[in-house]
């Protein structure tokens, strides 16, 4: 059983957003075993939407559409239902009580006429509720293949996906377990782990998949199986994720179903509590954006000094001027006296230390675009490394404060081992 | 002339990755005149691939291929070109040559027979030089149509349409003009605003059209046109802008063409050499990191203290304990404290500062989930607003980030206007 997801918009297909909906939808109907067979697209043009779902229809059970529900002239979805299902639009009490409510609530004040159109639903339709916003969703079948509308504001989908349409679909349909391990690696190119695995992959079962994924210097190595059995496809799973690991033990950092980074971080720090700081210059506050975005990390992050001037690391961090005139802003030894003293200035166990430059231009100093130091203050030493990022600045911020991060683990990891 | 946009990819249609590389190709193809009629995700499945093939070519005249050109077994696009246009794969020593130096170069090996792979592109083919990766893009003409397939790693993709596939088709189409302008709104919703509108809509010329985005609080209004005469069409849009504008004029805040707010702001400093600061709890770096995302930052951004526990705030931000026993953590007045110190800390013209509760949690706190109190210090006072930003925690940084760095332009254009 296969979904189609179509997308209506024309601010995507300008590329002024970008379509973060469809990746959404795609991984919470894998998690109940439900495959994407395809992500559409279209444009906001009544034919064009037919077209994709008579297409959608003829490849697949589930079609979910977002977007073009809102109360203007521009969302036609509503419409473009009716005339797909041969139907006509009633007003629908229960939406129009909601909307009636929002309005109050929000903007102290009654509905408009436009504002009314949000309770006009196909007869057909089934309504699903929609927590965060006042158009709602809509659940249409047609020879046993289901039909769902949604709005294509992001919040307003999730809500509607995770609270409607996942449970519905659950309930009306037995899906197979879908699992997917994915090994992360750094160090070494695609195509050598490709010559690597030739013998892996040529031995795979038939209902198992390895894919390559190279992006910003790693490559994740992700395995695919299905099956309706979920021990079976299980126990098999664990099986090749341990051989594929002898392949590649000297490159593999960790899995990916783990969490990212800030969160696999986030446990250590609770688990041994412990405590976190950071002091940045080229990453200019990434860090601590990355790691402030996991729920609780107040309980280990402390803060960050962004210390973007020379001046600054001076007055506020404590660098030492004659540490900078020596060896340069963008050098191992600042780099390193950031790190002791952010530590310091912070009362924490451990604290990462960032400079370098993320280009387009060097800013005076003798290093070139890309180069940052990374150093790692821990309880009972300081690490520093150097490395090149290479380009484009956004590049080079965000590698390095990956990076940064992954270096700070092996040194948690290394010091916990220690302990016990 | 319209283009289609196929993605192929089982990473983007399991959820695990969000294609961007769609948008970017958009963008850039709006540019040059060329509207996209779909962008299409499909399986690394040639049957799924060859049929997305033929009905792109139905539809449009550009077909745009992104992904499946790595060395590795489930890159299958290139034999299924090779199917599509009854062709077979001849090595290209031009290729070849590439990819050894990029071998020889970052890994200081020869390269092996799955990196040899690289180098075979179908014989109908000309090859387009991939400056930042191994597998070339490729571009094949059948019946006038051009057909271009490209590597889904996003830099190497974006070389390949900035310095191959647009001055290609430049060269070979005569393309329009496309226009779109934006005006973003704040304060109302779109359906006020559409009632607002409905007259304006009805006279739009039949080559305008109107698109509403709402989203985050704003609704971003979007007029576009397409015209092969440039001044004509500029004219009108124009004309039909400044029109709008008087509609909206109490909640117009601004142009998304004018670029990210980061980016004007960053103008704004540089223009009236003045300097900034931000002390940031619940944000926790996400402002330091929008205004640090600029090149050129460091020329009037100094830096930022994450001040993420109580702790912080008094010792290195130097908030006075009593404020926070006497108003709470989360207040209007520390916030105002944080601006003020910030400012003199940093020893700029302008400080932001932010506090509030991202959640999920309030911390102890006497305020709920969403409140963020933001300060700007400029340099002759302090201003200090209270928000709701709502829920989830992200949406909350989001917003407060952006907000802030609003206000905080709002400051400056009244300041420079009273200073002329």
């Amino acid at each position: 059983m296969q979904a189609e997801i179509i997308t209506i918009g024309d601010e995507i297909l300008i590329g002024q957003i970008v379509d973060t909906n469809s990746a959404y939808i795609s991984k919470e109907l894998n998690k109940i075993g439900v495959s994407v067979y395809q992500i559409t697209t279209v444009q906001d043009d009544k034919q064009h939407i037919l077209k994709a779902l008579a297409e959608a229809e003829e490849n697949t059970d589930i079609i979910i559409v977002t977007g073009g529900l809102g109360p203007t002239k521009d969302d036609i979805t509503k419409n473009t239902f009716c005339e797909y299902f041969d139907d006509r639009l009633v007003q629908n009490d229960e939406v129009l009580k909601h909307v009636e409510l929002l309005f109050a609530k929000y903007f102290s004040m009654p509905i408009s006429d436009v504002n009314r159109k949000q309770a006009l639903v196909p007869s057909k339709a089934k309504v699903l509720k929609n927590r965060f916003g006042t158009a709602p969703g809509m659940w249409i079948e047609k020879n046993n293949k289901v039909f769902i509308s949604l709005p294509g504001v992001p919040y307003e989908m999730r809500g509607l996906i995770n609270y409607e349409v996942l449970p519905a679909l659950q309930e009306k349909f037995q899906f197979p377990y879908i699992f997917h391990k994915t090994l992360i690696t750094y160090g070494l190119g695609e195509s050598i782990i490709a010559a690597r695995l030739e013998k892996f992959e040529d031995h795979l079962p038939d209902n198992f998949k390895l894919a390559y994924l190279p992006n910003l210097g790693k490559v994740r190595l992700r395995l695919s199986s299905k099956g309706n059995n979920k021990e079976n496809v299980e126990k098999e799973m664990n099986r090749l994720v341990k051989e594929l690991i002898i392949h590649v033990e000297d490159i593999f950092i960790g899995f990916e179903e783990d969490g990212a980074i800030e969160t696999v971080i986030g446990k250590d720090f609770i688990k041994n509590k412990i405590t976190l700081a950071s002091a940045e210059s080229c990453t200019g506050g990434a860090i601590a954006k990355m790691l402030t975005s996991v729920a609780g990390a107040s309980n280990y992050f402390k803060g960050s000094i962004v210390a973007y001037s020379s001046k600054i690391k001076q007055d506020i961090l404590h660098v030492s001027s004659k540490t900078i005139e020596k060896y340069s802003v963008v050098s191992m030894q600042v780099a390193k006296e950031m790190a002791i003293n952010c530590k310091k200035m912070f009362n924490t166990d451990y604290a990462i230390a960032t400079t370098g430059n993320a280009g387009p231009t060097t800013d005076k100093t003798d290093k070139s675009v890309g180069v940052v130091f990374i150093a790692i203050a821990t309880p009972n030493k300081v690490l520093v490394e150097e490395f090149n990022f290479g380009q484009p600045r956004e590049r080079v911020i965000q590698r390095a404060s990956v990076k940064s991060l992954e270096m700070l683990r092996k040194e948690i990891l290394k010091n916990t081992l220690n302990s016990l």
